[in-house]
């Protein structure tokens, strides 16, 4: 979608991990060079690149990094898995990160006593190409699974970015979105500003416009208006983890948005990738939820706009209950309505 | 409340208007001084004064200040009515502009053929000083009635800025938590940010933090999960136009707020002068929203945050409707349940 891609890995096994700096969009198009974990750590604390598929992505390449320096000896598990506690524990909620990161680590464990340093980082460069390719695909399919939902649709809201710089490349909530629009489908897409930081502002509008797509940006309070004046007829956003009934953590606001569509009787569609469920837990009670700095919110456009000594409650993400979610879109097709019975019938065949 | 008026007039008949720059604060304490109509319609146009009370009382002096260039001719009133519409036509929404405009130049109007400048002059003056000495015994009442509303509440959110800033000195929504606080109460207020211009984040976290009230500020996007983990029991606002019917027009994200309050069973009250009430309006529908610049959204607070090109929608106000709304707090007391009969009944014996 985007000339420059949201990340890639330059050169071979010993190459590095090139990302847009989201945080710069979309005043400028920056990239990062990462050439050791801590680099990747601090881009995904920072949010250079965000967006839990999108990160699975980094910190699967991340671990790869740490293979430039291990040598044989005795500690190179022991190492390799300090890279990947400080990679998961980077950020908590999504789980596309833990996700990724185990599933390259776990292909380094499987060649435990093989001894052959080369071969392993071979083998893992593999599983990180492969979990980049892979994403593609996946995006591609939930746009070809979201798109007719879309059909009866003239106006859409999404909140914040599920698009292409939250994966590599073709996004899952936007991924319907861009592939209602590629089938000819005329859609004007409402967009979520998403205080604090913003993602809808700067980066799905940016990938709306530079498609094509009529989109409106709105601050967040407006969605309700909105939604009352009839201009959208469904609300689509991603997730940053569901657990095994259905129940959706996605980014702050998101739960607000489920309840408002659900008083106007508007549809309330969630779009993620099977690596995004974590079925070990039973609902969304458990899923932990970040809390942010408070200068997000309070220098949040470069300078102050709150008084000094001013509490602040920052939490980066809610939990949509699955009651309010009329259906989520995955690669492997719809779970509707979404339950526990649903949720394990869609993935469960294909794990 | 504040040590600086929110405005006052300094002088005599001849003097002049001063006003806090609320554009500036937090950060800065400045002060525009007001000479001429042309002066206070840019500072409601700009909301260097806003709040439904507070560009009321500045309008009434506004029209006060057209009387020094005024001649006792023939055009005396012809351009004392164009004041008048450049005053009233400044804003749309809030409908205490008109009705305290209307309420001075009627003054002049009963005297025509007087004939007697200084005299009109002297009368208009004492009706704006009337109207300004009003709010702040129309304010004191609106906390004593709403005051009992949060006495088993420990946690309030309010939206928007209905406090000092927005009336002459103690506010509406903010008069009932400043009454509490005064008799005794502990309470914790969160406050919404309220983009697109923070008057939540600048005016009433400034506001509360100046009083000791303990206050959390918040985004707007963070209410739903607030009400969820019950950390208030209560949601109370001000209002800029109540139709006969009780439907409320508030700064935008306010029906959104009711919304979500009442899928979480709670209280939603309202405070507002009898002003605010326009009874020539039998329900919200024909309450007129004004649409604000989109560079409101696309530039907060001195640089672009949205790709350049972007569509905004940008409506500075929504209307919630009765049916949303537990009580409505006045002067004249409280009006609950919401109707036509309660809200005419209440304001009836008063008119």
């Amino acid at each position: 979608m985007n000339a420059v891609p949201t990340l890639r890995w330059l050169g071979d096994r010993h190459g590095y991990l090139q990302l847009i700096d989201q945080t710069r969009l979309p005043g400028e198009l920056v990239q990062v060079d990462c050439h050791d974990v801590a680099t990747v750590r601090q881009a995904i604390r920072t949010l250079q690149v965000r967006g839990a598929p999108a990160i699975g992505i980094a910190a699967a390449y991340g671990l790869l990094l740490e293979l430039s320096d291990l040598t044989e000896d005795t500690t190179f598990f022991l190492r390799l898995a300090a890279a990947r506690e400080a990679l998961i524990s980077s950020r908590p909620t999504a789980v596309n990160l833990a996700w990724a990161v185990q599933r390259v680590y776990d292909v380094a464990e499987r060649m435990r006593g093989q001894n052959l340093r080369a071969d392993i980082h071979e083998a893992l460069w593999r599983e990180a190409r492969a979990i980049h390719e892979e994403d593609r695909a996946i995006c591609r399919a939930i746009g070809a699974v979201g798109a007719p939902l879309l059909a009866n649709v003239s106006g859409v809201l999404t909140h914040c970015n599920a698009g292409g710089l939250a994966t590599s490349e073709y996004g899952t909530a936007l991924a319907a979105i861009f592939t209602a629009h590629e089938q000819g489908h005329a859609l004007e897409v409402y967009v979520d500003e998403t205080r604090p930081l913003l993602q809808g502002a700067r980066l799905t509008a940016w990938e709306l416009l530079r498609c094509g797509i009529p989109a409106t940006l709105i601050c967040d309070s407006m969605a309700a208006q909105v939604m009352r004046e009839g201009r959208v007829q469904c609300v689509i956003v991603g997730a940053d983890r569901i657990a095994a009934n259905g129940d959706t953590a996605n980014k702050i606001g998101t739960y607000g948005l489920a309840l408002l569509a659900h008083a106007h009787a508007l549809p309330f569609l969630v779009a993620a990738p099977a690596s995004t469920f974590d079925l070990s837990l039973a609902n969304g009670d458990e899923i932990p939820i970040e809390q942010r700095p408070a200068e997000e919110i309070t220098h949040g456009f470069g300078r102050r706009t709150a008084p000094e000594g001013i509490s602040v409650y920052n939490p980066a993400f809610d939990v949509t209950p699955a009651r309010l979610i009329h259906a989520i879109i995955t690669e492997h097709g719809l779970i509707r309505p979404v339950s526990e019975h649903n949720v394990r019938q869609t993935l469960g065949k294909n794990r």
